[in-house]
């Protein structure tokens, strides 16, 4: 493919293997994968595929019994890999990829690697027409869609087969290809447009990667002409069903639906008096007989509210809609919850919904796409973010990676853009999003250095390796500082969410406010004088969350209204934290700026100017952000800057 | 036309005429319009077109000089109208349509009429194609585009035929067809498009209207394939010479060009380092020899501007930029300037341009279409402002409307809507606009009686007439008090400017700022401290806005920034005037939401039905500008109500 970037597998990452001689036991389409690319490496770097004496084994034992664990080790100049599943034997032959050279040194005790959650999933918020809105993907900020162009699938699935490639080789196994908001044209995917999915589905399976579609609740009557869509109605049990099998029967491996409902304007249960239990496991009933799962979205909350009102808190809301219903969900449905309680901010706290439900089966979803994060403008690494709320033990003794049974799900950053992701270093998300998804406790710095040393060709301490980790490793934390302060969120400009508007949300009904006035800013969400929101968690966390002197200064406004002199732990007012960490983020970003123009002719010429050209764009963000942000809190509070900058 | 609202000229107003003998003397176009209307008002009413022995004689004396005047006056039982100039008498006929009953009541001297001002127009700022952010008409709140549909000119032109009608009767006499802002399809209408401009041309002129239209300036080079648009090239000339000797070949009696030129992204003499007197020229001088007239409109600033910057004031640009031009621009040139500084606001001063170019012809430009006015869902009649306007002595002695030598313009507020104006009672203001055009220092409760009587058929004190005045007379005050303050200005949604945000435009490029903080609010303008815009107007107007003491407070926030506690002449401070004012505001819209209900039965059903359905939108956003108006004060000042109201 002319000019696409190849992100984090270069020709380069695949000489360790080309150069050698690699034994490929096992048959089926996975295992043909598997031998495709080693015979690819090695027509280009001089090894061979061989029956005997080989530096590489790769096994697959017996019947492919599906999973997608492998064993690794190495003794007797040979590498070895072996696995029951082609699932498993492709991540291995992955794994030998990322190892790189050190796959072929020295001795290793074999070791078995599984991923943690069985599901790891993009979604796609792509749509097949162009929406007059929201364009073509919506919070894309990568061009068009990978998968859809001109009004369909597309025609040319090369790219769709490199994609499925790129995610394979960090872990990824699903992905659903159109928008939770299904308009007109995409919700004909599920019937008569089907075969446009078998397709994409094609050019994903070899790289063992389900295909999964979003769907409309209405379906039944937008579609199927009935009158209702009501789950508990046998004749929309029956039109489901029957569909569920004509998709399956088109695509034998499919993995199921995804459903936004009662959300943001999309049809859902609550019009017929239904829970979203009975609309959920109304769809995993027609799902089950061919092993499909449905992804109910816990995203319901009243996006018409009165900003008057002060009672109303839309961070109460999945909790108060989803957990009366624990346990009443069927197996094969999974109730798809946000990992915070609001939108994606750049800070918010773990969402309490994931410590309550120990009987339904959870997916937490976290956000590539950098909508509220820089819109992949800017630099905003969320690994760290990703794997705070991931090892977090928000039911005692349970991280989230671990409650997540149903699997991690994150919005696609993904786009026809020729860097994939716009901004090439956001890469770094959708690659972390899989290694996390198989591994939720790992450390994410190690992630980032294997992504830059796959990406970029370079050790640790060598070549770009160290500008790479130093413009990245804080990114999330700088955007963080130049954005809205201490948890408080939102701040952004309405409707596309790129750039700061302090009050842009304040007066609206989407529930999103931060209260500020001449005194004080902040969100009580209290038990004892607030909406109560804290009193959702299980311990310790209501407790700490309850109390400004315990609340974690981080998100001290998502909880709590406080006057702009209340000192925080680390000593600051709030109104000087303000200012300070604006100040600061702003510097951040100049310094990273300066960092990726020393590395001009380390790293690949079209990169360099790519990045080189958001850096400029996100400096400018930023500025634009800190005096907007420094001069309305001035405005407002009247409280000068202890160092006496400038503030507007 | 099935179910087309009459507006001012229902059929009952014909009646008078109708049931009586009419002389016609003359020949000519518009003598058969006339001749025309009396025959069909006849044809109903019983009356005839007679030889001898009539009740009214409507006469063009002579050969038809072109004169708009005319003479009326009843004696022996006859009324007569004379003119000697075929419009002159289309006016007189419509005159006498105005009277009614009491054209034919009693003995009159002759009187003599005849319109102050020569040019009275309506600017449409229609596109041809819908625009994808701007639909089909920019600031278009009565549907889409009379004269435009499906990429193209009506095929059916009756429709607009009526338009010209209703516009003749209340004096208008020219239509620019397209939006200033030339899109791409626009821009052809000037070259291999113009026999559909020639096509409306031909459905207004019976109606005595001329036809204008709007160009880039860049259309040499986009139509004509130079290589500049540079106004002082002779290719350049050469091209728009020739364009406009082939618009006059289609349209003999073209009225001429619009032009937006370097305002808000549309190309301008500035990129070729000329002047907009240069610019202006050279079109003049294409449209001279066929008696055109190109108006040039001087909305001209820095719409990138940066919030940061307090020392660059919008309001100065237009004469900045003009001024030191005067003198400069040929006979046939036309600067239509808006009639305040900024952005046609509910409050604005007057454009201190208007006063300070007397070797320029001025148009000045207002804006029936309630852009900034509640965009046709509010009752806003802007006859006492614009009347305000046109009698304000802003150069010594000569008041706006005896200034503007090149006409008056209005933005107009018509679509396809079947109540032509979305808002039944807007059509109050295209009435006004083109009475006040015709005699700009009548007394627009005057106006508004006779619209009353005309469009629902009651005299004064009869029917609905009293519910009606009560409801339009003082509604443009209304809006006022609910909306910004004390002159500030904006405060609305980005974009389009419909209903509240306080802060919305406080940090973007446009200029439009109100620096509301802790203390105060408003925008210094004076000379002594401020941006100096109060130094741009004569005496005494330049002494009376320097000074917060002596400056009217409808304008102080205008002219300067002042703390909360600032006491108004009105003897309340400005923080208290803000609630005031606002909860005053929606209590009269509630109070005429009343009125209008009391009025069912005595006015048409399908008007009374949408007038009540924008009346509840109306009450809606009125209360919603009232509670985050005094909400972001409150919260910003800590000022309570005097009077323990609600504040959120």
């Amino acid at each position: 493919m002319q000019g696409v970037d190849p992100a984090w597998l270069p020709d380069g990452a695949f000489r360790p293997i080309g150069t050698r001689r690699t034994l490929i036991r096992g048959t089926g389409p996975l295992v043909d994968t598997v031998r495709g690319e080693v015979t690819e490496a090695c027509a280009r770097f001089g090894g061979a595929v061989v029956q005997d004496d080989p530096d590489l084994v790769l096994e697959l034992t017996g019947e492919d019994d599906g999973g997608e664990a492998f064993t690794c080790g190495r003794r007797d100049g040979c590498t070895t890999v072996t696995a029951t599943g082609a699932r498993g034997l492709l991540y291995g032959f992955f794994h030998v990829v990322r190892l790189g050279e050190a796959a072929f040194l020295g001795e290793t005790e074999p070791q078995h690697h599984r991923p943690e959650l069985a599901l790891r999933m993009l979604d796609h918020w792509d749509n097949v027409a162009v929406h007059p809105v929201m364009g073509q993907v919506e919070r894309g900020y990568a061009g068009g869609s990978l998968f859809w162009a001109d009004g369909r699938a597309r025609g040319d699935l090369e790219r769709v087969r490199a994609y499925g490639r790129l995610l394979a080789a960090c872990g990824i196994n699903a992905v659903a290809v159109n928008n939770v908001n299904v308009h007109a044209a995409e919700a004909r995917l599920l019937t008569d447009r089907i075969g446009e999915v078998a397709d994409i589905a094609g050019a994903l399976r070899p790289y063992g990667i389900r295909t999964h579609l979003s769907v409309t609740f209405a379906a039944p009557v937008v579609l199927g002409g009935l009158e209702t869509a009501d789950p508990l109605a046998t004749e929309v049990r029956e039109w489901w069903a029957g569909a569920a099998a004509r998709v399956y029967a088109a695509i034998p491996d499919f993995g199921g639906f995804v459903v936004k409902a009662d959300s943001e304007g999309q049809p859902g249960p609550f019009a017929y008096g239904r829970s979203h239990a009975d609309g959920a496991n109304m769809l995993a009933a027609a799902l089950a007989p061919h092993g499909g799962t449905v992804h109910w979205r816990a995203f319901v909350y009243d996006h018409r509210q009165d900003w008057r009102d002060r009672s109303t808190d839309r961070a109460r809301a999945a909790y108060d809609h989803f957990v009366p219903l624990d346990g009443e969900f069927a197996d094969n449905a999974v109730l798809q919850v946000k990992h915070g309680p609001m939108d994606f901010q750049v800070r918010e706290p773990v969402s309490p919904l994931i410590g309550a439900m120990p009987g339904t089966r959870l997916a937490v979803e976290l956000q590539a796409t950098q909508e509220y994060t820089g819109q992949q403008r800017h630099v905003c690494w969320l690994g760290p973010m990703w794997s705070e709320v991931l090892r977090c033990e928000i039911a005692e003794g349970s991280p989230v990676g671990a409650l997540a049974r149903g699997g991690l799900v994150a919005v696609s950053n993904v786009g026809d853009d020729l860097f994939w992701t716009g901004h090439p270093l956001a890469q770094a998300n959708l690659y972390t999003f899989g290694r996390l998804a198989w591994e939720p406790g790992a450390d994410p710095h190690r992630i980032l250095d294997e992504w830059i040393r796959l990406s970029f060709g370079a050790g640790p301490g060598s070549g770009p390796a160290a500008g790479l980790r130093s413009i990245l490793d804080g990114s999330w934390r700088t955007y963080e500082k130049y954005t809205a302060p201490l948890g408080v969120g939102f701040m952004v400009q309405p409707g596309h969410h790129y750039g700061p508007s302090v009050d842009g949300y304040e007066y609206s009904p989407w529930g999103t406010y931060h209260f500020a006035d001449r005194d004080g800013v902040g969100v009580d969400r209290s038990v004892a004088s607030g909406t109560g929101y804290a009193g959702q968690y299980a311990k310790p966390w209501a407790e700490l969350y309850e109390s400004p002197e315990t609340c974690p200064d981080e998100l001290l406004l998502f909880f709590h209204h406080v006057s702009y002199d209340h000192m925080l732990k680390s000593g600051k007012t709030v109104i000087q934290h303000i200012y300070d960490t604006h100040f600061e983020g702003v510097a951040e970003v100049e310094a990273a700026r300066e960092v990726w123009g020393s590395l001009v002719g380390l790293v690949d010429p079209a990169r360099h100017a790519r990045v080189a050209e958001r850096f400029e764009e996100q400096l400018r963000s930023a500025r634009e952000w800190r005096d907007q942000v420094n001069s309305y809190f001035f405005r407002k509070s009247g409280v000068p800057d202890e160092r006496g900058r400038r503030i507007y």
